[in-house]
C-alpha cells in the first residue's frame, strides 16, 4: 500500500473552514481514495480580491491503486 | 509557580473551531487551572470517518498545585 | 515597489475567524494598501478572559508609498 | 535539466527500511530517471492495521524529459 | 473523541527499528487504544553504554476514554 | 530502558536561570530518575505580574521503572 | 478557485537566478495559469557536473481549471 | 545599545539581487544606522506582473537612537 | 483588543539576562501596555566589541489603544 | 569540559542502520571520546549508485581534551 | 574574506551564562579571529553529573586566514 | 564511503552569487573531493563594510579519504 501527497490551496470569500472544504471538494472530485488532509498554512488575499479571500493550503493524502 | 503542558487532539464533524473547543472542554473537565492553549496542527480525517472529521491538535498549559 | 510586514494579534470571544478578521480590521483602519495577510499562530487565552478568548497572530503585508 | 519532486508514503508490516523501499519500488515502476529520495517522516499506524504498519514518507526526485 | 499524545524514548543495543518497537511495546503495555506513533528523533548513545545504544524518540497518540 | 518526556514552565522574578531551576526542582520533587532537561523557550510575562516574571519552558526526560 | 503546487529543481552553469528561471520556463511551458513561485532551497552540484551546476528548488503555484 | 528589526519585501523585474537591493535602498532612505540585513525568502510573482517580478523578503536591523 | 509585536535586540557586556532586560527597558520606555516578551535568539558579538557583548533578540507584544 | 560536534554522512548498499553505523565507525576510528550521535537526515542515492545507496547524515559529539 | 563556523558545547555547574562563556573561552584559546557566536540550545545534564551541569551549545564564527 | 560537512560564509561586494562562489573557491582550494554545497543563509553586512558586503553561508560536503 502506497500513498501519494499533493498540495492544493482552496479559497473562499467566507471563512478558513470553507476554504479548506473547497480544496477537499476538489480533491475528492478528481482523486479516488482520499484518506486525510493536513492544513499547511492559512492566509487572506486582499489586494486582488473583491473583499477578503480566505485561503487554506492543504496537503491531501490518497492511496494509489496497486 | 510552575505550569505543565500536555497535547490533546480534539475532533468534530463540524469545523476546526468545534474540534479545538472539544479538546479544551476535555482539558477543563479533567484539569484545574487551565491558563491557555496553543493550536499546533489542523487536519481532516476522511477514510475512517463517516464524512469529514475535523481535527485540532492543541497544547494545553495549566498551573500545577504548589 | 516595496512592501512592509507587521505582526498583529486579533482577539474574539467567538472564533478564530473572528479573531483574524479583528486583526485585519485594525490593519485596514490604520494602513493604506494592505495586500495580504498570513496566519502565524492560533491560540485561546482562558485564565485572564471571561470565557474563552480566541487569538489569531497574523502578519500583514502592505505596499509602501513611493 | 529540470528535476521534479513528488511525495509518497510507503508501508510495510516489517520495518522502516522496507517501508521506504516500498515507496522507492513504486516510484521506479512508474517514473523514469529517479535520481534520489529524501526521508521526510517515519511513523507506525496501529489502530487500523492488523499489527504494526511501518510508514516512511519520502520525497522522490526525478529528472524530467527535455 | 479526543486523543492524547505523549513522548517516549525507546532504546536497543540492536537497531533503530528495535528502539522504536521498544517504545511502542511500553506504550501498549500501559495504555489502551494506541492509534499511531510518530518518530521525532533518532540517535545513538555511546559514552554511557556498553556498546552502541540506539534510541528512538516517538510521540504516541492514544484515544481517551469518554 | 524507556524514557518519558514531559514539558514544564518554571517561573521566577529573578532570572532565566532561576526559572529553569524552578522547573527542575518541581520535576525532581515528583519524579524519580530525571536524566536531563532541554530548554524549549524563554520569555518574560509583564502584564499579569507584579514586575517581570521570567519564564523557562523545559522538557524533562526521566527513566521509567521497568 | 483552487491552486495546486508542485516542486521543481532548475539548473544552470551560470547562476542561481538562471537556475530559478530555468525551472519557471519549464513550468510555463507545460502549465496554464502559473501565479507565483517560492524558492525553497539553493545549492551547487560539483562532483557530477563539468564545472559548477547551480540549482534552485522552487515551488510553483498554478490555478486549476474549474 | 538597542537594535530594532523590521521586515521589507523588495521587488525587481531583473533579479533577486536587485530585489534585495531595492529593499535595502528603501531602508537606508528612511532609517539611520542600518547595520545588517537577513534574507528571509525569495519568490517570483507572475500572475499580477507584466513579466516576472522577483521578490526578496528581508529583515533589516538598525540601531536605535539612545 | 488587538496586540502588536515588534522585534528588538538588547545588548550588555554582562550577561544574557541583562541583554534581555536592556531590550525590555527600551520597550517600556517608549510603549504603553507591554504585555509579554519572547526570547528569539541569544548570541555574543566579539570582533566589534571591547570584550564580549551579550545580545538577546526579543519579540515584544503590546496592546494597541482602541 | 567542552564538547565539539561535527557532521558526517555514512553510506551503505544495505540499510539506514548500516549507513549510520558506517559514519559512527569512521568517527570512532579518528576521534577520541565520542559521546553520542544524532541522526539529522536519511536519504537514498539512486542515479549515481549501482543500486540503492542508503545515506545517514549524523552529527557526532565528542569531548575535547582539556 | 571567508568565515568558518564550528559547533561547541560548553558546560558549567553554575549557570547557562558560564556554560556559554566556557565554550567561548575554549574557542578563543584555539582559534584566531573569533567574530561572533550564536546560542543554538540550552540544556541541563542531571543523571551523569554530580549535581546540575548547565550546557550551552554554541556556533562559533571565525575569519579564516587568506 | 563517508562524507563530511563543514560550514563557510563567503563574502563579496558584488552579489550573492559571488559570495557563494567565494566560499566554494575557498573550499576547493583546501579540500579534495568537494561533492556539493547547500546555501543555508543569505545576508548583507552594512555597518562594518565600506558599502554593502553580500554574504552567503554555505554547507560544503566532501568525501573523506578511506
Amino acid at each position: 500500500m502506497v500513498f501519494k501527497k499533493i498540495t492544493l490551496i482552496g479559497t473562499s470569500p467566507e471563512s478558513f473552514d470553507a476554504a479548506a472544504d473547497n480544496a477537499i471538494d476538489r480533491a475528492e472530485a478528481t482523486l479516488e481514495n482520499v484518506h486525510w488532509i493536513e492544513v499547511d498554512e492559512l492566509g487572506v488575499e486582499i489586494a486582488s480580491a473583491d473583499d477578503r479571500e480566505y485561503q487554506a493550503e492543504v496537503t491531501v493524502a490518497f492511496r494509489l491503486e496497486e
